[in-house]
């Protein structure tokens, strides 16, 4: 028998682009057919945009957000106030809640949750240093913004006890409750409890 | 505004990833900031296998398949039926008729078909160097295997009658009928009425 894959070229780029998460093998060989339909200088533009990113991306020496320079965008920008830190698990929670418009203060990226299931604890996520930033910056409050999981608030438990010490700084949660837009009808119960416990004043807008 | 993203690298590597199909910027910072956490050495590899793959990849001079070689290894095959050649529209159609393993014949590949509303007419697809082929092998059939759309029909009319002075040659038609496993009862009109017209005779298996 003919192998599948007539050429090996096409079988390997096909393997590699299979490896990353959500593609398959169909999905993977339908993007190598689409590059190798493109220019040859388009096709490099990628690989080299890739290889460049993992070669010389750096991680902020203050909150760990991914970096150019040793000291991200946020971490260096005066106009940030620097007595508020918003501790999130990675560097798409940070563009999420960027992209709101609503905060202005500095993050502290953990690269992680605590997670036994898989065998992630907190030694092996940025809580230590989040510690020391709190001991040596001049932080008030430390607002975390973990997801509503049982590794988010494990995670929040155990950072709040490591806190703990602190007790000049204040330590918030984001706020759980009824999504906006969402239909009261149609809401768990535990987020409806939640959002009836934590209600908030009545403010004319 | 401090920027969405928070590195350039990181950006350009999510734009290029986006121009790819079906890939739009959240699965592409997905993908990259999974990449991200992979080993450098694996990342080359990718890169690697992308870059040699578009500069190194040959479609076969016979049949436009495509291959490591000059000839791709169906057509280089000695055991492959040389008097049949299946006409198909890319190589995963090669690939999809390979893997039913019931053709032992060769192919070729019209690399598209006919699509006006796409600009593309018959002098952009294989149809040319098919009729060499015909002229110049010892071919006995051409089978006519594109998608059963209205694309597809206009291309297969074109190459008959382009094969038309070769009255030798037979020109068949995949058959198109009932999927297997399909239910009857929803199957569209044309093809039911289709699949009476061509019915073949039962046999016993």
């Amino acid at each position: 028998m003919t192998p599948s894959y007539p050429s090996q070229l096409l079988e390997s780029a096909v393997g590699e682009f299979a490896k990353l998460p959500g593609i398959g093998r169909k999905t993977a060989l339908r993007l190598v057919l689409h590059l190798l339909r493109q220019e040859t200088a388009d096709v490099l533009q990628l690989t080299d945009a890739v290889s460049r990113m993992k070669q010389q991306v750096k991680y902020c020496k203050v909150c760990h957000n991914i970096s150019d320079q040793d000291c991200c965008p946020i971490c260096s920008d005066p106009r940030r106030d620097r007595s508020t830190v918003c501790v999130v698990e990675n560097i798409q929670d940070v563009m999420a809640i960027e992209n709101t418009q609503q905060y202005h203060g500095l993050y502290h990226v953990l690269g992680g949750i605590i997670s036994p299931m898989d065998g992630i604890g907190p030694n092996d996520i940025e809580i230590e240093s989040l510690v020391n930033r709190v001991g040596k910056e001049n932080i008030e409050e430390v607002i975390l913004a973990l997801s509503p999981t049982m590794e988010g608030d494990t995670t929040n438990f155990y950072i709040f006890r490591k806190l703990a010490p602190f007790s000049n700084v204040k330590i918030t949660l984001i706020a759980r409750g009824i999504a906006v837009g969402n239909e009261l009808e149609y809401t768990d119960e535990v987020t409806l409890g939640r959002s009836i416990l934590n209600r908030t004043p009545f403010e004319e807008k």
